[in-house]
């Protein structure tokens, strides 16, 4: 290459020519200078090492590093009380038909009751649909979807958890695309994976529990009954346009729901903080559109993960322990939203991975706390089982991260070393659900048996969205199967 | 009061009552629960304390407390080259004609070229408007809105600085709203101050410097000149649709731009991040709309207001220097986009407040390395200058908040009394000015003598929009008028 002979008269030329000539043969912001993963790396790399170093980058566009990253996220409101305030924000974007979408049990809650008298006072006309399913399936959201499109609503209103949120997302996408196909937007390779190039309608989210973050992000989970996996949509433009964090409506929880849904928030903020670099992600967009939410962490969604992960190692034992700690349950509700933009635009990986598996497979288990009249692994805890395996497996990939987290948990990482990054996160971890209380120590308190590993594994192989993302795992699929076993195996117990 | 009387049942629903009981009328996420300011109370009062504090609290609306805040920012594209993708997100939101908002040297740089390259690609139609003036006068907008409605654009493209960024803001407006008077939605008390309620086209704006981070607010900022007053319009449904921050852009800039633009990122973080909280603003609105985006400092606002904080001390000196060092650059692009998002949802307050009228009242000082043909103190030596003066000012109303940033300066704040945390920060600030280079050591080294005090005072009285946020000062005016006096006498030599 001549690109070093190239030297322009002034430093700024020079410096520019440069990097325009490189920028599209290697990752220009690469590892060694801006990462944050890489920071033991104190000198500068003079250009021209720049150019050096990454004169090996292939240039077939699916095998190059991503040079970019986009941070979207809902605007956020929060307060307590603030659900009052949704008919005035209805009535201010000029919206004339509401579709309210809740469940049966939030239905009869007040926050209901807040968005409900907040529209009448507006005179806004609004239909309630509240039969979505919690985990919702392919089936609910059509049922769903069959509500939304003959009412045709100007705007939706989500008020509950994450899956009456991220049911309401589907319900405004295929409002917007009446004619499409219901698999055209569902991630690849299950579904078509297409791009939402229209805006969708409004939507406002009011979140009841302070969990799945939903209110920020563009993403609707659900499961896909025919191909056996859960799966979802996840785009930008499926974002709601304002997130009510209303921490009066998160006070209804039980506390075994603060639990759960807080250790969701816990798993959202470790993996989006450990996720793959977003410039070690390929392949490279050739247009923006097609640039993941699911991007890898950023320096953006750096500050949000590690913001949440702080804020729930402090208020989450809280929160569970008393009932009237109010500024718990606030703080609470504040990280589930700030792992949202964390996790909204840098993705999860393992823990989440495996969640989906556990949870549908599961051998019986019913959690304390659940008054419901099935088995039931709630989501928050079929994420956190696996987590002291998943970040001692995965710390190699960046101990200074790991080490990071691990600080986090109010570990003195003064004396440790890198290489120990993983067992001292492990050990925090497994200590923080221990103090929690009422959490299974392993995948064996669940009811699983070493026999049912295989099938786990084999459960887990779908989720390729968030498996990309995982730092550390073998791309071969044997090898990433037998790190998937070995990482189950060591979950049976902590 | 019978609150305390009305205990129901159970620990929830009591808890419940109470804070629907009392929630309107006292602020419900009161300083001594949530506010980080007063992260000395580490005992969670009961929920009958939190009733019983603030049984004193006024029940007129104009003199309550507000009680929520709202974050809201443009999405954000960050990476070296990502300029050349703008093309294709205009191709992908089907914009058909655009109109590029530009200033005549930015329309010479290669940013400018990389985006009419884009555009061309995509055979989108499009005009450049290449006559921002560099701050604008209302003289200057309105010329440029008349440029736009005739043209009506679907969506604008801005490719500069600050000044070029704000006027493609206006003409956005002023050409969705093409019937409205120039002044109605101008900030009050000289403008109307109507809240804009019409989504307007979108905006992609490309900073071409790292420091206004006007990329993601909803604030524009310019001269009323028959009030001889710098003001602006502040609304959310102005910010840009995305912010692309291209890294390559900011190569351009002389030293001399990147100092005095860093320091503008410095004041923007450490004003914010000092800024009254948002539950001691008043009043709280009626109506969402009426919630200003300059709300005071707020948990998330803190977040990227810390951040910035940090990466300025950090980069800003690297990139002064040192023209090849495209990482500290790259650093400080983004910092100048989180704090922009920091003070755009929080606001600022005296720096920025007195900034105006300095920049206004030069006596006839020319900044060394700006080429031009007349005075100039360029906009961030013009707040970084009473910076020192005003956080030795501002610290007694949160010493913690000013230790945390004095610790972001290098400080080793563990042996510092809380009462001496404004000489702290105050000597690091100013310890920081000097080892930058290049900058005044107060406004005498502007030229400003004792007799312009009062000048400076009249000229800063009119901000209200931000003096409203100043911690700590007096809010009658002879006070307020006594206490800028002190500030700006202090200023005149560090």
């Amino acid at each position: 290459m001549v690109a070093a002979v190239r030297i322009a008269p002034s430093a700024s030329t020079r410096a520019l020519n440069l990097l325009r000539t490189v920028q599209y043969t290697h990752p220009p912001s690469c590892p060694c200078h801006s990462n944050p993963n890489h920071h033991h790396h104190h000198r500068t790399p003079t250009l021209s090492e720049h150019v050096r170093r990454h004169m090996a980058t292939p240039t077939d566009p699916s095998r190059q590093k991503e040079y970019a990253f986009e941070m979207a996220a809902s605007s956020i409101r929060f307060g307590p009380g603030a659900t009052k305030e949704v008919g005035m924000d209805f009535a201010n974007m000029k919206a004339k038909r509401v579709c309210i979408v809740t469940d049966g049990n939030v239905a009869k809650l007040d926050a209901m009751k807040q968005a409900v008298e907040g529209l009448s006072r507006e005179g806004i006309e609004f239909t309630v649909f509240d039969k979505v399913r919690v985990e919702p399936k392919d089936s609910s959201v059509k049922e769903a979807i069959a509500f939304a499109k003959p009412y045709n609503p100007d705007a939706f209103l989500a008020v509950g958890g994450g899956s009456v949120i991220d049911t309401a997302k589907l319900m405004n996408l295929y409002t917007v695309y009446p004619e499409a196909d219901f698999l055209d937007f569902v991630n690849a390779p299950l579904g078509k994976g297409l791009p939402v190039t229209k805006a969708l309608r409004p939507l406002i989210a009011v979140p009841t529990t302070a969990g799945t973050g939903s209110e920020t992000t563009g993403t609707a989970i659900f499961d896909l009954v025919s191909k056996k996996a859960k799966t979802g949509i996840a785009h930008r433009n499926l974002k709601p346009t304002l997130g009510i964090c209303d921490p009066l409506n998160t006070r209804t929880m039980p506390s075994a729901v603060h639990a759960s849904s807080g250790l969701d928030v816990l798993c959202h903020s470790l993996e989006s903080w450990t996720a793959i670099p977003y410039n070690e992600r390929t392949p490279r967009p050739t247009n923006p559109i097609h640039r993941p939410a699911y991007q890898g962490a950023n320096p953006i969604s750096d500050i949000f993960s590690l913001q949440a992960l702080r804020s729930t190692v402090k208020y989450l034992p809280r929160a569970v322990k008393d009932p009237e700690d109010f500024e718990a349950q606030s703080q609470m509700l504040l990280a589930a939203t700030l792992a949202g933009v964390g996790f909204g635009n840098a993705g999860v990986h393992l823990c989440h991975g495996m969640s989906y598996p556990i949870s549908s497979q599961n051998p019986g288990y019913k959690h304390a706390g659940y008054d419901v009249d099935h088995p039931i692994i709630p989501h928050g805890v079929s994420v956190a089982v696996t987590a002291p395996a998943v970040f001692r497996f995965t710390a190699a990939s960046n101990p200074d991260r790991h080490l990071a987290a691990a600080e986090a948990f109010g570990v003195d990482i003064s004396n440790v070393k890198r290489e120990s990054a993983g067992e001292v996160l492990g050990e925090a971890l497994a200590d923080f659900l221990v103090k929690l209380g009422d959490q299974p120590r392993g995948l064996k308190d669940l009811g699983f048996q070493r026999g049912d590993i295989e099938s786990l594994v084999e459960g887990t192989l779908p989720q390729k969205r968030v498996l990309d993302l995982a730092p550390n795992l073998n791309s071969e699929l044997e090898g990433e199967k037998a790190e998937l076993r070995a990482l189950l195996e060591e979950s049976m117990e902590y």
